[in-house]
């Protein structure tokens, strides 16, 4: 097991990088191959104590990506950054899997051009988590394509599931369509035209779901347009810390105001725990040829930690091949819905 | 002031409508006008005990939708229903606006074919309260149009403002587009086209909101197609409920679990309160000659009485008139947006 990690990717540089690398070398012997600026990495790892050395990997990357810049251009220009080199690494069979807490669009950008997407798909996207009141959804997509069409949703309902079952190791995932409306049809015109052909994707596939079903973990996987699907991520987020915020203000005064606070942290907690990247690890770019894990920006040694070892379970479980032949069994479907769409 | 009121409308039949409608002409003085089965309104009067005989008058109107059919056959088949009898009243000058709690699709339906929209609005849209840090903002679509272009957005601006002026006084109510991504254009195809001529509309214009913003009270009126604002509007919905489950889970067995229930049950509350239709009355449909008010099926007496109070803030300050003079002082830029969009 190959991973190549964007060592100085994230707001915190090599630390979390190298630190959580290196404790998953140890734990789990996988090698881990650190990508990026070789000096900065090999001071890091000089301060990470003892480590299995034949296990990690350095390879220099000098290259650093421009924040604030266009990722394509990036990406097309730095040749040695350190996600380009990742996802090159895959590329070229040298790894089996890359991780990068860097710049999420160009991670994206590296990976679609440098690894390529699996035959028959589309648009790859991103699957996140969703907390939900029996643990995490996974909602799909997160926000890697704004708009989308039927064939795009139909396919993220299968790599969607998919991945529920490798990385939440739900039997049969439940699929619910966010829509508006729960009658069968009900939604925009996209749902319409996605309804007509999911059913014959041999999903477990339970219908329409509303907004106020995403949370009720009802559903295992929730398909949406990354546009919906990033505002509901989003959202999520927002609500539940204008509600901590309002809980707060009318607690004031009050003579339990302390113990309120601590309740609403717990409430605040359940919401962001049960989708913390240092728990969860990074969420993945489905539908390229590898395992391609985007971290938070935000990620310690847990979330990069955590994240090479959800690399390492979606290489075991053979994700990319799983998703490769459900997406060739059914490209009759996806012809047809793609026929249909354009009238 | 005469408000025609669908009075056999929603789940409680005759009785909140009777007693919510009594209560406003009471204090003050509209007159209501009692659009339904004729029988069973004046027994619900008789009930009522004493009120102004002369700002309550009955319309006999004895058809009845039926929830499960299709609104538009329904309101074009069933002439003598409640709300095609108000839309029918409102047409013809004889109400100033109406009210229903009946079946939201077909009050929508009756309003639009019976009234018919603003001469340049392309689509009406509901305007529906959403709770903030800082009172309501305005949430527009929130459910009419499930798939819409850049003209039905910028109309949706427009419209928003006006009411957040009307509704909640907000001077120079700050609008904001609901997107992925802050930056200028950032989103799909239709904000990227509503974004090149919203700025000319003479707006307090934010710019792009993300997911996190829409209850921070910082925008007086979120813009979104309804499709993405119905599934808005039913996830705070929905997660308020759920986080209320994962503490009350959480608080199991905590000796001061039953206080804690208290924080919990306030801390649901204060998402609920602020958009309780019960004190914010009916949402409008904005773009229809008239104030037409769509309430929830659930409206009690008070909800009704609290319609029919939002009913006549319309009526005065004349948001039909001051949303038909924009839009008409605008209809180059409609134009041309439109002719864009069609390339």
């Amino acid at each position: 097991m190959r991973i190549a990690l964007d060592a100085l990717g994230g707001d915190f540089g090599a630390t979390p990088n190298v630190l959580g690398a290196v404790q998953a070398a140890k734990e789990f012997g996988y090698n881990i191959i650190l990508v990026g600026n070789e000096e900065l990495i090999k001071t890091e790892l000089a301060k990470a104590g003892d480590y299995p050395q034949d296990k990690i990997s350095v390879i220099h990357a000098p290259d650093t990506i421009d924040m604030g810049a266009n990722p394509a251009r990036e990406c097309r220009t730095k040749k040695d950054a350190g996600i380009v080199v990742c996802a090159r690494l895959v590329k070229e069979g040298k790894a089996d899997a890359m991780i990068s807490a860097g710049n999420s669009g160009a991670t994206m950008v590296a990976a679609l051009f440098g690894i390529g997407r699996i035959d028959g798909v589309e648009r790859p996207a991103i699957a996140s988590p969703l907390p939900t009141e029996k643990g995490p959804a996974v909602l799909m997509d997160a926000g890697a394509n704004a708009d989308c069409d039927a064939v795009n949703l139909l396919q993220f309902a299968l790599m969607g599931s998919i991945y529920s079952n490798i990385a939440y190791g739900v039997k049969s995932p439940v699929v619910g369509l966010l829509s508006i409306g729960e009658e069968e049809g009900k939604g925009n015109l996209l749902i319409k035209n996605t309804t007509k052909y999911i059913k014959r994707l041999g999903l477990n596939y339970f219908g329409n779901i509303e907004g106020r079903d995403v949370h009720t973990g009802m559903i295992d996987v929730i398909v949406c347009d990354g546009f919906v699907g990033n505002i509901v991520l989003k959202h999520a987020e927002g609500l539940a810390k204008s509600m901590f915020n309002m809980i707060k203000g009318s607690l004031k005064g009050h003579p339990l105001a302390a113990f309120g606070m601590l309740i609403a942290k717990s409430a605040l907690r359940s919401i962001k725990d049960r989708t913390d990247p240092e728990v969860y690890g990074g969420a993945p770019l489905l539908g390229v040829k590898g395992p391609v894990l985007i971290c938070h920006g935000k990620s310690g040694q847990k979330a990069i930690y955590n994240s090479i070892k959800a690399a390492a379970k979606l290489i075991e479980n053979k994700a990319v091949e799983t998703i490769e032949e459900k997406i060739v069994s059914y490209k009759e479907i996806f012809k047809k819905a793609k026929e249909h769409e354009l009238g």
